[in-house]
């Protein structure tokens, strides 16, 4: 796919999900209202909305069509990603009072209201999933949907992830356990977001399977390059501090296994991505075209 | 129902809600494990087990018999009540180091793991929840007991009564917005254990809704008779600190409405809640004895 096309269709995209999660937004009055606001504050901070696109990639890819039973779903994946940032911002766990220039939400609404508005996206997410059980259509693969979105975002997945990489049981790390942490946290909520897109399309379980072993790879990928970035990008370029990792002493990827080896696993990774891809023989340019732009990314 | 055989069934069936609870909880191995052992830690901290004994009431008098999809929401109600204390205990809130004796999450395990707990928590009471999907049988039950579980937890639901109590919002509260708080932080629970009981035994549209009427005039009554122990009881019955809300200058029925007229009110609301339980003309001893005790207890 040409780049033009491509970023065409990107931001295309973007917009619509930015326009499906903004219909779902609660809204309402006095004496609640502050929630509202920070939820809101959270969710509409920006970002890539890489989890939606990437399900809704996932379900025209299969033929999906009925837009109504995966906008909920569009929307969810996002409220959980953003719980995960609220939280993880807050003064007990990474203390940080920027993200992308903008401050946090507990920098803003104080510390309490930090911890409630975590906890109101992650139930609100599966409030609004609940949603799509509204139209009593397909009731089997919301389910379906459903019980994929809460196990990969919970202990067996990106909250694993967080925990692991929280409690320090990366002191002594090897590549295996880099990678364990890196697949929970980063990549079960791509998982997710491929799978619940091939669900709700009426794909079949094993196309579930493969999707959910291309966003596993996809997931890993996406985070060494972040390691990556971390060394080899400029302040003005990422639009975060560099070398943060260092500074940080986190063990990564590259200072692991250096800058080369790591290049070279993400490109094992990505490739060995885009033929899982291929071999399902459905129309996934775009998929394709966005896998690539994530490894390409230079911020 | 004679109150030695009201207490013997009350007993048998805490037994059976704490088997099915330790059956749901989540068991593994390292890296992970400090947060499944934050999550057993709090949900085997005791309790009443009030919100899954209600649905199981209802289950039961509706007729339910089929265990396997009930079991999952049981263990889930009780979860996101959990998650509710382990995240009301935090010190950004209101930062108690103790609960009924005991040391709370984040005061053995730290404030990190203390708010991953909590999330964790919530997640996976859905997580759990979607196990009933597992059984393929009633499928719109348990969807509809879901969206129930989902809705009544969060923003309009029990999330945003703590929003309420945190915001201050009732410094010049009158009973109507007491009320008000009070309907969401405690009633929006037992509601839903009720509502659920009567959807996944079949019960009609009109029989969910009265359980819901009944279940918020009891929800408030449950929660005057607290502001009413904090001044009648003693330190030994109550099994907590009595006169608390004087000293945290909080406002309560009692220094509202004075001890006659709270008492009236508790009373008032029972006696419509057992009207509307009477006028579904089940066998409704058990939950007529549940609430009654709830009224008369000392602590």
């Amino acid at each position: 796919m040409e780049t033009e096309v491509f970023n065409g269709l990107r931001q295309e995209k973007k917009e619509y999900i930015d326009s499906v999660i903004k219909g779902f937004l609660p809204m309402g009055e006095e004496p609640q209202s502050k929630i509202y606001e920070a939820m809101n504050y959270s969710i509409l901070a920006g970002g890539k909305r890489l989890r939606p696109m990437f399900m809704l990639a996932a379900f025209e890819m299969f033929g999906g069509s009925e837009k109504e039973i995966i906008e909920p779903f569009l929307a969810a994946i996002e409220m959980i990603h953003t719980y995960s940032l609220v939280h993880d911002d807050l003064p007990a766990m990474d203390n940080d009072e920027y993200r992308r220039g903008r401050k946090t939400t507990h920098a803003v609404f104080g510390e309490a209201l930090g911890i409630l508005a975590g906890d109101a996206l992650l139930n609100y997410a599966f409030e609004t999933a609940c949603l799509a059980f509204g139209k009593n259509r397909h009731i089997e693969r919301i389910a379906s949907s459903m019980a994929v979105l809460a196990k990969k975002s919970g202990i067996y997945g990106m909250l694993g992830g967080q925990v692991v990489d929280m409690e320090g049981f990366l002191k002594e790390a090897r590549k295996e356990q880099l990678d364990y942490m890196y697949r929970l946290k980063t990549g079960a909520l791509l998982e997710a977001s491929l799978m619940i897109g091939t669900i709700l399309a009426g794909g079949t379980l094993e196309e579930v399977k493969k999707m959910e072993q291309l966003a596993d790879n996809i997931g890993l990928a996406f985070q060494i390059q972040d390691d990556i970035l971390d060394v080899t990008s400029t302040v003005e370029i990422l639009g975060k501090p560099i070398l943060s990792d260092e500074k940080n002493n986190k063990i990564t990827y590259v200072n692991l296994l250096g800058l080369e080896e790591s290049r070279r696993e993400t490109e094992k990774l990505t490739r060995e991505g885009l033929s899982v891809l291929k071999d399902l023989g459905r129309d996934s340019e775009f998929l394709e075209a966005l896998l690539i732009s994530l490894i390409d990314r230079k911020s």
